[in-house]
């Protein structure tokens, strides 16, 4: 079910065919820069997240040249694909409880080295078992709740105990602490986003302190994305950030003020939807090929990128209607649609067109769209 | 790019792998062929969307059993992996612009009856010279404005003069009018969603009479769907419906009232996104695996299937919170969610799992998954 490559190297952007997921490669080999000096910087590691991407290469260039120790990503076939795909550490940020994502869970452990979050002592038990019948090592961090309200056990008591039934547990080994804070990222008010950060570090640091106590090391204290990596890297806490959508921006985070009520990008729009205009009937709008299928909008319409003058108003399954108050469109013109949200628009496509002035210069695939099991 | 199938013929549903695509087989042709009986009766055609499923196999068993004469589509890439899969009539019911498109469609045409939906006189010519250069015939429907206000030429004089144009070019052939009022589909009140079809009906009737009085013959008169296929069946003026959902229902689609105030739904829920709880950590809540990339929520949240104790209340990338006030739900627990909207939650997946009394009896896949272009 794999469709067509859109694009071939070499190729103009004005062959492309759309709609497609363009790269461009300035702005993302900047943004990736941007973190790997933050990181070289404040000592913290980048374990950057691959469910923004979903990209063997991506991933790669990450760890080669963007300062990343590894990869996270939420799903084990995720892990799987970019295992596959040559990554050889992967942290699963996230649950895994049903006995067959479990046994494939430990069979990734032969080939790579995997980290998995928990929150439940019974998964404890099916991890470590899965983990002896397959002769691996699964390490494991235990997810704390740290204002996400989502999955996580309490800091501090809970944590600890469940702490101790992991380093108590054969083949597995406790790694440290996953301390997340994603319902932070989004909030554009800086004082605000620092106020729930604030709070995680400090419900963090008094596990820290249990944990301690109770004669446990802690390797891993791991969280922070793209809204709130420099609060949780310059914190002394947490030693290991999982920024994601930091290589992409998309236009939802460019919401998200700084300080001083400006945007927090250093980060450039790296990624597009390529569209065409399709249908033009109309005095002050036209229709572009690019809808629901082709891009996510739960976090709201895309931007049409460089163009004040034009706004995307409605997404139906296959057309988007844009104003175009100077009736400055014709059919066939291409725009650049930044997507509301990266994530869920990334999955939607097989195939990644990279582009540098203009020309197609490579064509990677997205290695584990719709992996969502 | 293909994601492992997440089940295999003849096991239960409950060892099937999560999130994933579910039809219940019983509901499905039970929807099927009520559609087959109105189309029957009222004797107009039904040429069933694909959009929806975008399945071969599926627009085969419309075609077979559902009183279907062919499929509509919106995109080239679509018809060509329908064609691929055995589909040999095919409407793509949207305008194709782009040079490549042109050309691929042209190309497909010497392999199935192609149809396609036309709304700029320059691109009537494009076709011509692609129909030309491929020694292939491509039949052409007019699409009028009928009050979606998007793609389609006015009503009346303009709609005869692109009819005429399109006549008279070598190689294509004037195949009919596309007159659908997508906006109509989901209006939930029964009185306000008939004036809308009432004003399309109007419309279509008057350019029919233009094309008469030009000498003109109009074969097919398109439009309709799942909304409001009634209105269009009966009215003397369409002879062809494009009824897509009807399929596998909605979230969405069931807000939408009939004329005493029930829901429209001689259809049943026959499409459900399967889910497991994979964490449970808070009192009255729990965490289940499919989030943004399992589903579009465009149209609102998904329902939880035959459960009104629960409540699908947040959805992130990959986690959505359950409201669980009875504290019912455990680990692993597998819930049917009922999609806001089917046409782009089908588009995420690669497999669809057709299940009958708790067993899997087929696995299919998205034929034309990720085929925007």
């Amino acid at each position: 079910m794999t469709a067509p490559r859109p694009a071939s190297v070499g190729m103009s952007i004005d062959e492309v065919d759309t709609p497609c997921l363009l790269v461009d490669l300035d702005a993302f080999e900047r943004n990736v820069a941007t973190v790997a000096r933050f990181v070289a910087e404040t000592g913290v590691r980048l374990r950057a997240h691959a469910k923004t991407h979903k990209s063997a290469d991506i991933a790669a260039y990450q760890i080669e040249k963007g300062g990343a120790v590894g990869v996270c990503c939420q799903k084990v076939s995720e892990a799987e694909a970019l295992v596959d795909g040559g990554i050889r550490d992967v942290l699963v940020s996230n649950q895994v409880v049903a006995p067959l994502k479990i046994d494939r869970l430990a069979a990734l452990a032969k080939r790579a080295r995997i980290i998995v979050c928990v929150d439940d002592a019974a998964n404890v038990a099916d991890l470590s078992a899965a983990a002896a019948k397959h002769g691996a090592t699964i390490e494991c961090l235990v997810e704390i709740d740290v204002g996400q309200d989502r999955c996580g056990v309490e800091p501090g008591a809970d944590a600890v105990a469940l702490a101790q039934k992991i380093a108590a547990s054969p083949d597995l080994k406790f790694a440290g602490l996953q301390a997340y804070h994603g319902r932070a990222q989004h909030i554009r008010d800086y004082a605000l986003r620092k106020a729930h950060i604030d709070f995680a570090i400090a419900a963090t640091k008094q596990t820290l302190s249990q944990l301690y106590h109770a004669g446990i090391e802690c390797g891993i204290v791991a969280g922070a994305g793209t809204g709130t990596f420099r609060f949780e890297g310059a914190s002394g806490i947490y030693n290991e950030l999982q920024c994601g959508s930091y290589v992409f921006m998309d236009a939802d985070y460019q919401r998200v003020k700084g300080a001083n009520g400006e945007g927090i990008s250093d980060f450039d729009n790296a990624l597009f939807v390529l569209t065409s205009v399709m249908s033009k009937t109309r005095p002050g709008k036209a229709v572009c090929d690019a809808g629901l299928k082709a891009q996510s909008v739960d976090s709201g319409m895309p931007v049409v990128f460089g163009r004040d003058d034009l706004r995307y108003v409605k997404c139906s399954d296959e057309h988007g209607v844009i104003e175009d108050p100077g009736n400055t469109l014709k059919l066939n013109d291409k725009l650049k649609l930044v997507p509301g949200h990266c994530d869920p628009t990334v999955n939607l496509y097989d195939w990644y067109v990279a582009v540098r002035g203009g020309r197609v210069e490579a064509v990677w695939p997205v290695t584990a769209r719709g992996r969502v099991a």
